[in-house]
């Protein structure tokens, strides 16, 4: 079996993030990786579902665990191209995901601006994987908005 | 028309809270107010669906903001038996909630242990409304689990 590397996987998340860039929605992205495999995939869809909970890692939690059949994902690897808000750190949290690895840092609404670990203690975080394209995409989005 | 108390609003969240504890689910209920009628009733599916974010809160907001046509709601009243998690809290942030009002206190993953306000400034809250009752049926349900 071929090993995909972690550009890879927040590559394939990138191109979520395109596809909600596509659709007028705040440009983000995710994929979770299970044994080396995409098990979901998601992009932000507030605008679309009238929903401000679908976040691009919230769909990608509920559809990781709708495929494993399961609500643990500490297996699991999560790939998102900004970093994640408090609701979805929370979600997270409770998923007890074994990996994130996030793009953009987010110093609004980013969860790691808070002092408090709100992740799980055995998840492991890696910051600024793909960053500036994760940036750029989000800085055209809201230029594009503003035109 | 008929005006109702928050007591009666938070007793429909409560009759929530117990159809989750007939299926097995922790008790918690949730009901949305906006002009003093519940558009959206929603209690923790956690098991059922599979899912980690699947609270009554989360279900509540998504309902609401379907019924509305609107992802913010700002002039709704949420009532929910037992104090919000982290990923609650997140999701009534971006919600923009007028006032939410929870009944017993979770001291281990309510949101207020945290020091940061996580929710919206101009979200009001009260805390402890039909707090015994709520505790109560949250201390039965995990006695009947351990047996």
């Amino acid at each position: 079996m071929e090993i995909y590397s972690d550009e890879y996987f927040m590559n394939e998340a990138f191109k979520q993030a395109q596809l909600a860039f596509e659709e007028g929605e705040i440009p983000v992205g995710a994929v979770v990786v299970c044994n080396n495999r995409i098990i979901a995939r998601a992009y932000n869809q507030t605008e679309k579902l009238t929903d401000v909970t679908a976040h691009a890692e919230v769909l990608a939690i509920t559809a990781a665990s709708n495929y494993l059949g399961a609500k643990y994902l500490k297996e699991c690897k999560l790939y998102v191209t900004l970093e994640p808000c408090v609701m979805c750190a929370g979600a997270m949290y409770w998923a007890q995901l074994g990996e994130i690895f996030f793009g953009a840092e987010d110093p609004v609404r980013g969860f790691s601006r808070l002092e408090t670990n709100l992740l799980h203690p055995k998840t492991k975080i890696h910051r600024g994987l793909m960053a500036d394209q994760s940036n750029r995409l989000i800085l055209d989005f809201f230029k594009e908005l503003r035109k």
